[in-house]
């Protein structure tokens, strides 16, 4: 990778950009308590939730089901996934199930990701390439302040990663040669689907996406592009 | 219209933020003099390929052609039109015109729409519900220091305003009802279109859009649910 040659970074957001674990399991903590469910651990619960996110899209990525957009998905996912917990979906009004579906979108970003892309976006369009549609990324935007000149993604490719489409129609959306284009990821295999693309890569772990005892994406797996401890690093690394 | 119904606000751009006629003159005056088309105003040049706008959307709205980025369009406009003014354009390298074709990624907005867009996106998602593509805006935006939350439009909804299908999938994307969304645009059939699909409308009317010998969309035509005269005035009506 010349990194002169790129003119926008895209990021994974969950996981990369915010701590989805994290948040889900605070706002799961009062429901679960409110529904009888004292005894489940909220983070489990939020862990519970998200291994559902990546069966959900790979019935889309098959071809099997046409597109629907994350929220959707997190929202069936929810419903599906309640039993487990010996809570019965039905008891629950859907407006109550709605509002939790809604964590996705108030996520926290980790703590260098505001000043990082703020210094990225002076010399990049920095965008958004993720799983989740617009407007979760948009209300999540707003609420942290990060600072996307654009959102990107699945919903508007119609397709979710690491299906090459997600990366190749962004592409042709941006105008750009793949080679102009860097993903940014906490994720092994997005960089590798998107390099698979022609995509620049850069990896920056987030060794505590899961938890205290992560054993995933730790270290990178290729010579990725670029590896930087952090987003603070990432703006250094690219001369931001 | 409750304005405190309302979640965001979707603009028009080419005309109702940015000053189109005035930049694509400036970037064509010194192409039109290196092609001995010395005599040529180039305004008259800008209103010549912006008169082919409508008609080539017209194909895509009629469904007579499957959707094609504006890019796209502005470039073909271009070459065709070109004749007109004693120019063949297969004389001329394709690079040059490529280059000629980007004026429309570098116009200048009116002098009121940075201070006002900054103060309308403390309350609001705001957000061009433009035909123009998304790499066109996200240039546009980088350069004039637009600071919009999401690029949606015409590209996003794979149909062209006054299309039903451009407001209707825009609403789709940011799942918001008709309602929450209102439509700001200088331009009384852009307004018309969005009030038959349920959207708020705002009319900030750009006099000078056409020159000074402007007659179209100087005054409102319906009863607008805001009458602004800048985007000033549009920030202080929706308590921005």
């Amino acid at each position: 990778m010349t990194a002169d040659r790129i003119r926008a970074l895209v990021f994974d957001v969950f996981g990369t950009v915010v701590d989805w674990r994290g948040g889900v399991a605070r706002a799961a903590a009062p429901f679960l308590a409110r529904h009888g469910a004292t005894k489940v651990d909220p983070a489990a619960f939020a862990d519970a939730w998200r291994a559902r996110y990546d069966p959900a899209m790979a019935e889309i990525r098959s071809g099997r089901r046409p597109f629907a957009r994350l929220d959707l998905l997190h929202r069936e996912n929810l419903e599906q996934g309640l039993p487990d917990f010996g809570i019965a979906p039905g008891q629950i009004p859907a407006a109550e199930l709605d509002e939790l579906n809604l964590v996705w979108h108030r996520l926290d970003p980790w703590p260098d990701v505001v000043a990082g892309l703020t210094r990225l976006k002076t010399r990049f369009i920095i965008a958004p390439l993720s799983n989740g549609n617009v407007i979760l990324m948009l209300d999540m935007a707003k609420r942290a302040g990060l600072p996307w000149d654009a959102i990107l993604g699945a919903e508007l490719a119609q397709a979710y990663k690491p299906s090459p489409e997600a990366y190749l129609r962004t592409l042709d959306i941006l105008a750009m040669r793949p080679d102009e284009v860097c993903m940014v990821a906490a994720h092994n295999g997005d960089l590798a689907a998107a390099r698979s693309c022609g995509l620049a890569t850069a990896f920056v772990p987030r060794p505590t996406e899961h938890g205290p005892g992560q054993t995933t994406d730790l270290a990178p797996e290729q010579d990725w592009d670029v590896i930087a401890r952090d987003f603070g690093m990432l703006a250094d690394k690219f001369g931001a």
